[in-house]
């Protein structure tokens, strides 16, 4: 391994409270999978069968656990999920499946479910077989040792090569009974839609049926971790993974069982903003990346339409160079408007850098100063906008820098 | 501009020599486009009106040239090209097209042609006005000293970020006649089909009428600049031009006038090997590039298939950073087949780096050498075979490595 890159200049100020959530708890431990003087195993525990939902990689060589998970989500809840990091499991044929095997039995036995009710994520290096054993051993002492108030430690152990945990929390009222809604999430190179390569993990105390919260997940993540890329690439492992509890109906809190239910609403709007949250701090942690970039694509023809516009100056490797080196180069973001593919009138596109409108129907603005424009792109964070002229959709997606430090990052990875 | 990059490790060692085309002569001249110090602008000059073909960039937002050349190109023949370096004209809206109708109208002026027997090409930066009237004032000069022994010099004066100039030749018969092949080409970033952000021109003295010559250069331009990548980007200026003064058929040789006419079998082999050799040095050239990359895909369904893997691999930045590091990684060779959404078959996957077989049946090969292929890697030219395990098409594509001399290069490259 490469010398652990420093913390990322993007890296949040400070971090919530973590609230502990009724009816989960977390441990972590250091299991020696890959990494050395470092956690590397989580277990989130519950205490009694959570509702569960998941989306996972598009990825046609999925790693072994996303085939796990993907399986046994249709019955609809869980009682464990056990994370590892430094090693995701895939491109690891029948050996693969066997330690995903192992492990879910393991912690089956040691939590008192069926390995059906367990899901798992692994992430690290591909193609090295895993060994389950020593996930395997860890369990017992794992669920042994877990707290309701060990949330950071669990976000701290899913990373690989992380700059910093990435969490957030927030508390919202369904009905007249506050619940709390928590996430984690890793996630630094190989992220691109869809999905980012990552994993997340949200956990809310409400009472919500497992089909509703798939729904709920499901529509949140195409705003949020679907609209985000680091470099393009994709992963065999991302999984995004919601389980509500349901402690809170303890308290009095609803029972939903449909996403449409008007109480739900607060719930649903929290929900996005978490993860969007989430999905922001992945990218404030690219690997590399100096400068986090949004990109906003108007006057589209479809939704659809402006977000494969908005993706192609995202994943442009030379818009991606240009905001490294803080050079206000609008002509790149008229190249990857031209090679998206979508309809787009070349001259009426407008493009904004802030509030700077450096091209206007398709010229650069006359009243557009250099200087200007070269100042704002020395902020930490800036706003590329672009109006193409064809229709009235919109699209938001987000991004960062591509620096010498994300080749020096991934030059060396295994080495 | 940033100081030019030395010279590409992988720029050929020698250059053939360039034989006089019947039928077209060369002049350059440096005209401060915007480089100092340098030619850039050439002006191709034909004795007589030349069977014209072109292909052009896809992108939505082509340049004022790109426009130009595709009105004219439906009349069939030239009298004159001219390219500038520097300045893309594109982005440059009522400016850049009059900036065109003016240098069109001087060419034509100084040639004696009428201005739609006149075609151009720009490349440089992007949204600036191109000053129309420095090249137009040249052009009496060029059209009197250009001689048929210049192809090297015009091959120079089209650079922009190029490293070194890229030309190819080939004599073959037509008949009874040797015809001759020579073609130029510029490229360095912004590399990506369809097609590659390049120009290049072939020029030739076989009698061939246009519908004919396009219809070879269509065909050949899909196994050659289609197939090549640098970093994903699509320029707006993408041109691709062939000429064919028909001198040769005053030597004999016969006037094709279609394509599939058994006696163009030797010259349509030529054309596709020429194309091919100057694509290649187009990717030896890439921005910051240390390596030429091969990448086959063998086992897919369709060509169409494999050929979109392959370039999901060819354009992966953590496959090109990883080749950059001399890491023979190919768990992420797996994940950009599995992100090309393709069928493949992952418990089947084969890989190869050279003749070294690193993954077998889905999984580590077990005899493979880290040492062995740590070895391969360090070599100048690599190749990648992949077999996705469900058909029997294949598709062959070309790269470069992704260095930190990229992200310099596209930096700072307008500062």
């Amino acid at each position: 391994m490469a010398a652990p890159a420093p913390l990322s200049p993007l890296a949040p100020k400070k971090y919530p409270d973590l609230r502990p959530i009724p009816g989960v708890r977390f441990a972590t431990i250091a299991a020696g999978v890959r990494y050395a003087g470092r956690t590397d195993v989580m277990l989130a525990l519950f205490d009694a069968p959570a509702a569960a939902a998941g989306v996972f990689t598009r990825s046609k060589c999925p790693s072994a656990p996303v085939d796990w998970c993907r399986q046994n989500l249709a019955q609809g809840h869980a009682r464990a999920l056990v994370v590892n990091s430094g090693n995701a499991n895939a491109f690891t044929g029948g050996i693969g499946a066997s330690a995903v095997a192992h492990v879910a039995e393991a912690a089956a036995k040691a939590t008192g479910a069926e390995p059906a009710e367990i899901f798992m994520a692994s992430t690290g290096v591909i193609g090295e077989p895993l060994d389950g054993g020593k996930i395997a051993k860890v369990l017992g002492e794992l669920a042994a040792n877990a707290r309701p108030d060990r949330l950071m430690d669990a976000a701290r152990a899913i990373m690989t090569t992380d700059t910093f945990p990435k969490v957030a929390t927030a508390q919202v009222k369904i009905g007249d009974t506050e619940v709390v809604i928590s996430g984690i999430a890793k996630g630094a190179g190989m992220i691109a839609p869809d999905m980012a390569t990552m994993l997340a993990f949200v956990f809310t105390d409400a009472a919500i049926a497992a089909p509703a919260l798939q729904a709920v997940l499901a529509k949140s993540v195409d705003r949020s971790f679907n609209c985000i890329t680091v470099d393009s690439d994709t992963s065999t492992s991302d999984t995004l993974m919601a389980f509500a509890t349901g402690a809170a109906a303890q308290r009095g809190a609803p029972v939903i069982s449909d996403a449409a239910d008007p109480r739900l609403a607060a719930f649903r709007n929290a929900f996005d903003k978490l993860l969007l949250e989430l999905a922001h701090q992945v990218v404030c942690d690219g690997e590399g990346a100096r400068k986090f970039i949004a990109i906003k694509v108007e006057g589209a023809k479809s939704r659809k339409a402006a977000k494969r516009i908005a993706l192609s100056i995202a994943n442009s490797p030379l818009v991606k160079t240009a905001a490294a080196g803080e050079d206000a180069n609008w002509g790149r973001i008229v190249m990857a408007v031209g090679k998206a593919g979508e309809k787009a009138e070349r001259d009426k596109l407008d493009i904004h850098f802030g509030k700077i409108r450096v091209a206007h129907n398709g010229l650069r603005d006359p009243d557009y100063s250099e200087a200007e424009a070269s100042a704002y792109m020395k902020r930490a964070k800036i706003d590329i906008k672009v109006n193409v002229g064809v229709g009235s959709a919109t699209a938001k997606v987000w991004t960062c820098d591509l620096t010498k430090d994300y080749v020096a990052i991934n030059g060396d990875y295994r080495s």
